[in-house]
């Protein structure tokens, strides 16, 4: 199982930045195999994690054409900064 | 690159889980060579991921004594429910 970890630097959050945030989502979940999606923000602070069966999925939903548009506003309206990180999960524990 | 997924469902957090909170991530990073820490809260969720050198690192970091009853209080006290993830990171990139 392979996740991406995206934490961000919120700049300014915006109406259209909800809708995109929620279509991201249900594109990731219906057309793309992602099978879980956290996300939390606190204060101008964001992390999301995306959880994925395989890195080609990874791959397909980072050149998904609305998401393209979706990286670019990210870049340039809603947030100063962000890092993303492709990782694989070793091993899980639940309490 | 290794890091912990830490991802909880808040019960009730009170001043001791604050004090709490601080103790491990100034133990985690000053003695058990934790290089990063980034934590969010938001409703009743929590999302908390910590970069180790190795898996090593976080074993080590599982086992200290203060860490175990913090984590007793938390399965206790402060969380509904958590999960752990032990993940490798495998490529990151940044904007």
């Amino acid at each position: 199982m392979y996740a991406v970890i995206f934490k961000a630097e919120i700049a300014k959050l915006d109406d259209e930045y909800s809708a995109t945030a929620a279509r991201m989502q249900e594109l990731a979940l219906n057309q793309y195999g992602c099978f879980e999606f956290s996300a939390c923000c606190e204060g101008n602070q964001e992390i999301a994690i995306s959880y994925w069966p395989s890195q080609d999925h990874i791959k397909r939903w980072r050149q998904d054409p609305e998401h393209l548009l979706a990286q670019k506003s990210g870049q340039g309206k809603w947030y100063h900064s962000y890092t993303v990180q492709v990782v694989e999960v070793l091993r899980e524990y639940s309490h």
